[in-house]
């Protein structure tokens, strides 16, 4: 947290912190710098509750009530260094975690193979979080996670998932839980039984699962459905897995 | 479709046809010219198979022994008509239908009261096709179902449901079939038996279900979750919703 003494000296925006800023819209500037950037009173309020280590918090006077260590801002400065078309009251600039280590061995885990809109993305996040699962790992060639679109969408949930990048066959080939793998073809989701903790292994929308991934599956799963359209969004095949897993695990 | 007649007259795309087209981004030239524009080569060949009305498809040289009656038109001139911001090599001028009456009485009809992303109703249309629900009422103030981002985004499903906008108070004091609205207090959906043929009520993600259609709803249903987040994404509930309806119904 920006602690009181910095906020007394450095009262401003610099030059240089509009540069930086706007540099954090890059995948290759948020991991040179370790930062990226949140948008949003109540995200922000939200990444405040949160364990992920903030730097400097910039917001509209009017704000300063709630984000008492943050440093004040005026409307037009606050739009040379948004990340959206249109900026909303407080910016944060947030450490982005070390490479998160799967600390929950026993829980289940959501393997993404291959997603590539931010928006499905934080969508996967929020769902996640919804149905309590607090793992998930994308496979490398995946969106980045501190993408400012999928932070928005995630609506905060980003903050309570433990996100990790992997190489998909390596991690497969380690892992020890029963692993349910979305495919075309495979038992209905509805018949299948989940284990808990389990994988739940799911394809990018266009591609579906990789070739190299398949055979590590242990239940190849298949959403059944009317047969009039070839595929769901990820974001909505994703939920319905989380759905049926919960609903099982609730019984 | 085009006829052969026609293409021979017009062969070239005119100014008042780049005009027009472009017109066509706003809903309120979409209704003044009762037209709508589709783009790509798979979600035109959809339109093809569908009962839709095309006035004129444009197409790229490379693409005409596939769209035999298009207008040839040059990249250039595809980049002047495009609603995308890359253009997909044929687009197509497409009537909107009279308006959709629900000529399925017997069957289930899903109801949105108040979506407003495109992407959201674009993935919700998607959803609808996959499980089989073929009547979608939308409330007045929702997103247009023929703007381009919603086109898009339901992949071509759009020309296999039948959506109509409408004041939902007034409908659903009308409707005879049971009505299982979504809010944040309910029985959980898992618990819930539905009925079939029935109505499904899904809220605006922001708002809920508005006030005045809660007196309509019969059977109050949750999803239930662990807590974390306050919302799903609406695409992501409607999907769940349908899923759960879709698993009973096939038992």
């Amino acid at each position: 947290m920006v602690n009181f003494a910095v906020v007394k000296i450095r009262k401003v925006l610099t030059k240089s912190d509009i540069k930086r800023i706007n540099s954090l819209k890059r995948k290759s500037k948020r991991n040179e710098y370790g930062l990226f950037v949140v948008e949003g009173v109540k995200i922000v309020q939200e990444l405040m509750d949160s364990d992920f280590k903030i730097q400097q918090i910039f917001a509209l006077q009017s704000e300063l009530d709630q984000f008492k260590n943050a440093i004040s801002v005026s409307e037009k400065d606050l739009g040379r260094i948004t990340h959206l078309s249109n900026p909303n009251k407080v910016l944060a600039l947030v450490e982005i975690p070390k490479m998160n280590k799967l600390d929950r061995p026993n829980e289940t885990i959501l393997v993404i193979d291959g997603v590539n809109d931010p928006g499905n993305l934080g969508t996967i996040i929020r769902t996640a979080d919804w149905f309590g699962i607090k793992q998930i790992i994308c496979s490398e060639n995946s969106v980045d996670c501190y993408n400012s679109k999928v932070i928005m969408s995630t609506m905060g949930s980003i903050f309570r998932i433990n996100i990790s990048y992997q190489h998909l066959p390596s991690y497969l080939a380690k892992a020890d839980l029963p692993i349910y793998g979305a495919l075309l073809e495979g038992e209905s989701i509805y018949q299948t039984e989940f284990s808990s903790p389990s994988i739940i292994l799911m394809g990018s929308e266009s591609h579906g699962i990789s070739e190299e991934l398949i055979p590590f599956i242990h239940h190849p799963v298949t959403i059944p459905g009317a047969g009039n359209t070839e595929s769901l969004n990820l974001g909505v095949s994703t939920a319905i897995f989380c759905s049926e897993y919960y609903r099982q695990k609730s019984k």
